[in-house]
């Protein structure tokens, strides 16, 4: 590996982090917490220094492989959690640093699995940079660096965003990766923004609808309340909802509306699948559940909400879903591996990814049938490419490879099936809460530190699409050359 | 499809029921039970008298391609299943239909999974037809009508055989289909005798070593005591350890073995990780339950019992594991869904595709860290071909696609999820027992019959490797040509 590029970008990645801390201490200052705005700027500085001290010699050969690209990435974002989690410690919120780094990461990754008991008690510094934290990592923070920073040449960019970008293949909304970049963290800007007004409306006041909507458009679900979203009005709910789904849709179709080829936007197989697939188990669900809600329009709305926050692995929760029958269980469960869209800021396996399984499942089948029949399998009307295929297959054997093995680690601690089953399905797939002891009204927060870290691993996992993580632990990988 | 060819198919099979059947009318005349007797002889000339109607008229057309050979073998593990259900229901002792339909398939298919609360009620007959079936199931049924029959053309039988094997690929042991058939069940007859000898050489009786050899070769997992194999002696136990793991291995290794190939029967990769796994997974429980037994020794033998039984998919219990330790109880989870060798009579997705797959993954990362190194998988040192690759692929995915479907539709019962999850790997890996309410010590009587019908579907969807049974879902299946 190249020690010299990884290093320096790492740098980069700590200076930007420095710039971020800032917001909290703004916050700090606004809300008279003088003693979290301090460690907020102490730890900005340290991040500023870290990161200069980094970057000081620049780095004698500048190429980035699919391997440096992998490895900077992952390590980027331990590197951002790592030091994202010192001020939780240091205000004496969270005083166990594995459990901060769980928080951080939990953040950064847009997963929302908290290991706090009282989400209430910490200063609005500390739940302004917990939400925050969604925002950033939703996008990711490389497509925040192209976007604003001549970094390097177009291939090694490139393998910085493929690394980081979720799907099964990265589509460049323009020629230059830069201005693709630049139109991605443009149309993020402009969902939250109109987010946040429109939360506002609702009668949030501006933090709470600006860490809401963080958590929201971030496919987050850290919320500032103890019991999630349950307490605000069913229209905030409804609007999250939304925003919610919008956010778990592929940008691609945004870039089309903007662009004003709506006949392209409204064709994309995945993003139709997607919708499908909501209403459909909202309509089960909300039949379901029927007879704990006084009116049927408190069952669509819980239904709606909850679909929607698992499906795009946000997280946050109208009720407590748990109580539910186990149909309505079963099948939140199963959304949870679903996931949202590609080139959206969801987790999970993705619909593209289960979408192009199914449609290979009925060739095979159409073969056996008709063995000299030519079939294609097509997506958006193009045949997909062999090379789609068997990605598409080796993340799947890798991701149930992972899943099956942190399963296994966790259940050291002795916690019932489902509550293990779900703790890893919500971790690896960015979710937040699972059922059980880690249903939404529970938290992580009994998981030995070993689980935890473990946890951990799936969080970064997840949201790297897998291989990021999976390269860090191949010998070969950290050889000089 | 070609009707004729398939209806004429299941004319053979029913006529070879029909024989099957003569064995449990022996059985109740030596045990005195008449009525039993008399019953299976009436469905045995049932089944004889149908076959006859069905074989009546030949086909004109004798050519099977893919989709005739995957339908019959499919239909006619049905068509045995519904005709070896009549006793259970004629005799009273399972009065509904679905319910003895459940008991047979679970038989034919191995997997042992039962409705019924009190097993000793059963007459010797049906206790040994239950057992009988398994041994049936085992090896296949059209292995054995290949055997002794010389039924068609070379092509025609690969495709039966090819549709009733386990494992990713058929290997034939000799060129003639027919010869390896015969050479299978001689092996298999051999190891069921040894079996049964060495079983009345610890104390059981010829009834008792007979039944618990059928489930044990046939890695089926019917006993004749409610508490299965629990009240039978330690050493008895521990040579249906013995033989339960021997009936795991890929069957081309006795072969080797046989021909005093010694170098190639013990450098089968595959058999070798299905040891490994088997001597970890048991070394790990057995520290892991060491304070549930006052022996060392005690829980060494219930560790192995279990790893050995689950693995094999058989399905015996010598202890309640749904009591151990929730690390015990998630290696014997995931041991479910490993299986045994390939060419085996176990069930599960097989150790070889687990290789394959892992072996895939390896090679995926290596090509990340290095882009230009070419890389083959080989297995066993033969380059693996793209055609095993891209099938076992497609078998993860649809293995998942049923599974995650059935534990959706099971879900509707309002159990919990470990009950359901295990529920459907139980069936679908064919093993019999899963946790919490269709642990060791419960049963499935508690499903409704919609339940039942789906947990039915995955067994033969198990036994028969997926793509038999979904065949039987196309409606282009049935189109006449």
């Amino acid at each position: 590996m190249n020690f010299g590029i990884v290093r320096y970008i790492l740098g980069w990645v700590l200076e930007f982090e420095a710039v971020f801390l800032l917001l909290p201490v703004l916050v700090g200052i606004l809300y008279g917490e003088n003693d979290a705005a301090a460690t907020f700027l102490a730890v900005a500085a340290l991040c500023l220094l870290t990161g200069f001290a980094m970057k000081k010699k620049a780095p004698e050969q500048r190429d980035i492989y699919t391997r440096e690209g992998f490895a900077t990435v992952a390590l980027s974002w331990i590197v951002m959690g790592v030091f994202g989690a010192i001020p939780f410690v240091l205000t004496g919120e969270i005083p166990s640093f594995v459990d901060a780094l769980f928080e951080t990461i939990s953040g950064f990754t847009t997963t929302g699995a908290s290991i706090l008991t009282d989400v209430e008690a910490l200063s609005h510094a500390s739940l302004f940079w917990r939400s925050f934290t969604h925002w950033i990592g939703g996008m990711g923070v490389f497509v925040f660096i192209m976007a604003i920073l001549p970094l390097m040449g177009g291939g090694t960019v490139m393998n910085l965003m493929r690394a980081e970008s979720p799907g099964p293949s990265v589509g460049k909304l323009v020629p230059r990766v830069k201005d693709t970049a630049k139109i991605l963290y443009e149309l993020y800007l402009g969902i939250t923004f109109i987010g946040t007004v429109a939360l506002i409306a609702t009668g949030l006041n501006l933090f709470e609808a600006l860490t809401t909507i963080f958590g929201t458009v971030g496919t987050g679900g850290f919320g500032i309340y103890s019991d999630s979203v349950v307490s605000f009005s069913p229209l905030t709910q409804n609007v999250i909802t939304l925003f919610m789904i919008l956010s778990g849709i592929n940008y691609t179709a945004y870039f089309c509306l903007l662009r004003r080829q709506f006949k392209e936007a409204f064709s994309i197989e995945e993003v139709r699948w997607y919708l499908l697939i909501i209403l459909g188990s909202a309509a089960v669900i909300a039949w379901n559940i029927r007879k704990m809600y006084p009116t049927a329009g408190e069952s669509i709305r819980h239904a709606f909400f909850q679909v929607g926050s698992i499906i795009t692995t946000t997280g946050f929760s109208s009720a407590d879903f748990d109580a539910w029958p186990q149909l309505s269980k079963t099948i939140l469960v199963l959304l949870m591996f679903v996931g949202a869209c590609a080139g959206s800021t969801g987790g999970g396996i993705k619909v593209s990814r289960i979408l192009i399984l199914f449609k290979a499942i009925r060739k095979e089948l159409a073969m056996m049938i008709h063995p000299r029949m030519v079939k294609k399998i097509k997506v958006d009307g193009h045949t997909l490419s062999h090379e789609v295929l068997r990605s598409t297959n080796v993340f799947i054997t890798v991701y149930f490879a992972i899943f099956f093995l942190s399963l296994l680690a966790v259940s050291i601690d002795n916690f019932g099936f489902t509550t293990n089953f779900t703790a890893v399905a919500a971790t690896l797939n960015n979710i937040g809460p699972g059922l059980d002891m880690v249903g939404p009204t529970r938290n992580f927060a009994l998981f030995s530190p070993i689980s935890k870290c473990v946890l951990i691993f799936d969080m970064l996992a997840g949201r790297l699409e897998l291989f990021p993580m999976l390269i860090l632990l191949m010998p070969s990988c950290w050889k000089k050359y």
